[in-house]
């Protein structure tokens, strides 16, 4: 059984549509502690207000057994600085929910809040993997040829060649660990001749060339923007987190743009607005932090009930598969520059 | 009438690709010298080797009453080294094309080739326009609220705050002269809370809340990369040309990604496939080469035959809009910081 804590006051719609999700997986019977659990079940913590907490689950219905409740009252989301809320407090849901892993006491935590604030939380409460300057986001994509790990997607937006290397690595890891048998690693520029793009990846193109050979890690060269959506020349596609957040939100704007046009050139909507929906709750949902000492899943803070439940979903499938340990191994093949 | 210089060489299908756009054009009756032109109709000059002009031309059917041959050889595409080919050689096409323009002999050109050399003999033959250190692309999105420009599109990867300042301004004319009535320009960037995004958003962002203001042109503030696609923000959205080329060929790759997926859902591909043709051929086919003393389209190197008409049609219609003249009225509103 799996251990995750999640914040009930992460997220735009929180905490009514963080309990919504809690309310569905107690009725899928994902969650252990419901009357009927599923083959694996998720043994659920909830990171919040408690009293809160209690009546919002009472209302929808999920009984106490089937999820414990942590009592933690500040949100980092809803403050104006969330990050000198979280250096001056020590009930910020966050926070909490990241010692609870720190602690043994939950395998892995979610927040679908303030990215920046889930990100110092994590680095404060459960430390970086050694040799990774700062932790990165990876979202992985369901490209047309497979699962593309696109990493950073918005953690570390000014980046280095040596700090890209390091989310090489730690992109390959999780790609390994989701069952890519042997995932290219691609450099995210623009054309595909060597000596294009800007400084940064110039170098880190270099560094790449020079460094993972005979690593076991193996490096594809330089892709461009579409490789992400098709999935042909790299499965982990690399990038700082300026542009990969950039270029992650323009596809999923591209994907709704799509679903409208060709929803309209069909005379039916809803088949194109299925495909956007079931692409919003595959693993697409949640930006895995990879790098630091525990899994965290930060999602969408605009996210629906469906896609906390995949954040959830993902947490626990990434503590199965040993996504840590597997980072820090992955880090320790290739020693520093 | 408008004169339009077309490089025969560029492009990954040249020569034959370029003829073929070339009959298509002349078929419809979009070129003086056809028997039937409409309305507008524009005069092309095809600038490449003559006798292989001359071959591919007719062997399509296009008589040589309806499009003159300016004879150059070297195509700047096919060289490894395009840019030393460009210094070395004055019968490169890009050259020769550009040339025409500087000379009053054409009103704009287009090449679908190697967008470094075209850029490179754009700057060298039609010079920059004054307060502009460099020129940008800047590409039309067909968003869901109307045009979007998205500039730099790929000409300038490594960029400063005073330059996203001119590809502001530049972009800004181009929206106005598309008939935009009062763009908004938006800054691309990760959050749209103040204080988010890379240190050079952050720089930009305060330079052009300071300068903007009282020069009629509209800052709209910061956006998203799915704002491009929606539209709703801003009009003209200014980054720099490496994200906002792995931007742009990040949404081709989700709406390919999209007629997939989408197409399959239907049980139907072509309506989809031709929402990705017709996006394809309407103005986003061009990159608009702003802050050149003439006008210069530079399409995809891999353009279809309807893309590259998409191209020298853009041209015509930037030429009688007067695009040139407007960009430099754009630059000189607000002097240099």
């Amino acid at each position: 059984m799996t251990t995750v804590a999640l914040d009930l006051l992460g997220g735009d719609g929180a905490p009514g549509v963080v309990a919504d999700a809690i309310a569905r997986m107690a009725e899928s019977g994902e969650l252990a502690g419901t009357a009927d659990p599923s083959g694996d079940p998720i043994d659920l913590i909830v990171v919040g207000p408690a009293a809160t907490a209690s009546t919002l689950l009472a209302d929808r219905g999920v009984s106490q057994v089937s999820v414990r409740i942590v009592d933690a009252g500040r949100g980092a989301s809803m403050s104006a600085h969330p990050l000198s809320t979280l250096r001056d407090h020590d009930d910020v849901t966050v926070s909490v929910a990241a010692g609870l892993v720190a602690g043994g006491l939950a395998d892995a935590w979610v927040s679908v809040g303030h990215t920046g604030a889930a990100v110092a939380a994590a680095v404060l409460g459960l430390g970086r993997v050694p040799g990774m300057s700062r932790p990165a986001l990876a979202v992985v994509v369901p490209a047309l040829s497979g699962p593309v790990v696109l990493v950073d997607a918005g953690a570390a937006p000014d980046a280095t060649p040596d700090i890209l290397r390091q989310f090489a690595l730690a992109g390959w890891a999780y790609a390994r660990a989701l069952g890519v048998e042997d995932p290219g690693i691609g450099l995210l520029t623009i054309g595909s001749e060597a000596g294009k793009g800007d400084r940064l990846r110039r170098s880190t193109h270099d560094l790449l060339s020079e460094s993972l050979p005979g690593s076991g890690v193996r490096y594809a060269g330089a892709v461009e923007g579409h490789d992400v959506a098709t999935g042909d020349r790299a499965q982990v596609i690399v990038t700082d987190g300026f542009t990969g957040n950039v270029l992650l939100k323009g596809i999923e704007g591209a994907v709704r743009w799509s679903a409208h046009r060709m929803g309209a050139a069909y005379g039916d909507m809803e088949p194109a607005r299925g495909v956007v929906r079931q692409t919003a709750t595959s693993e697409f949902a949640g930006g895995m932090l990879l790098g630091v000492n525990g899994v965290t899943v930060v999602g969408h803070g605009a996210g629906t009930p469906d896609e906390i439940c995949a954040c959830v979903r993902l947490a626990a499938r990434a503590s199965r598969m040993e996504l840590v340990p597997s980072v820090q191994a992955a880090l320790a093949k290739v020693s520093r520059s």
